[in-house]
């Protein structure tokens, strides 16, 4: 077995994907539209796991995200600029946190949030996260 | 860029350990104690991408899943053993369902609920989802 995607139903696909496009530097790779919803299938290019974007098509109040569904985490070699390419979206500005585990550290990361309030870590390639 | 965790918080960390290692042939890659929370990472064996259970010690009740979050996808080579894997965990049965796309099929798949509520999609490896 093999985790290939992982899904989020959003009320804009075209919001939804110009902003994993420009802040993570994901690209389209499949559409997959039905009657009452469309499958939208991002992924970075080389790479084979899936962001699924669902729309449904009949869909107006905004989706309830809850408390436990945590995040998508991303990693990067360049932390301080796909923090910039997130403000130059407009959002509400959000810091870099670091997180040391045992007197080392865990992790180096912020967190973003994307048109739907889903929550994404993008961590840098350092710590526990420097061999992805 | 790359993606390489999806984040659930669960309540009972074990109970999901068990789940995912019992259903999804997942395992303990690597565990990371706080004084509040606990991070569990669970990895197919020589693969990268991980599940990230996060554990809140002072957590009782249920999480709202809301209905935004839609699922984590697994692909399999054999679909009917991954439902029973499923079954036998005395989970509400399933069925295997198909979707098709303009006259080809997109995917064969079930839907499980892990321990939490969340929505765990399994595709068998055909139809869109072949060449992962």
């Amino acid at each position: 077995m093999k985790m290939i995607h992982s899904c989020l139903r959003v009320l804009d696909l075209e919001r939804s994907k110009t902003f994993y496009e420009e802040v993570f530097e994901l690209k389209e790779y499949s559409r997959h539209i039905f009657d009452s919803f469309t499958l939208l299938y991002l992924r970075h290019p080389g790479l084979e796991f899936e962001l699924e974007l669902t729309a449904n098509h009949d869909r107006e109040e905004p989706y309830d995200t809850g408390d436990g569904y945590g995040h998508l985490a991303f990693v990067t070699d360049d932390l301080e600029a796909a923090l910039a390419r997130y403000h130059a979206t407009g959002a509400e500005e959000v810091s870099i946190k670091s997180l040391d585990h045992q007197g080392a550290l865990l992790g180096r990361f912020f967190f973003a949030t994307d048109p739907d309030g889903y929550k994404i870590e993008v961590l840098s390639r350092e710590g526990r996260f420097s061999d992805f």
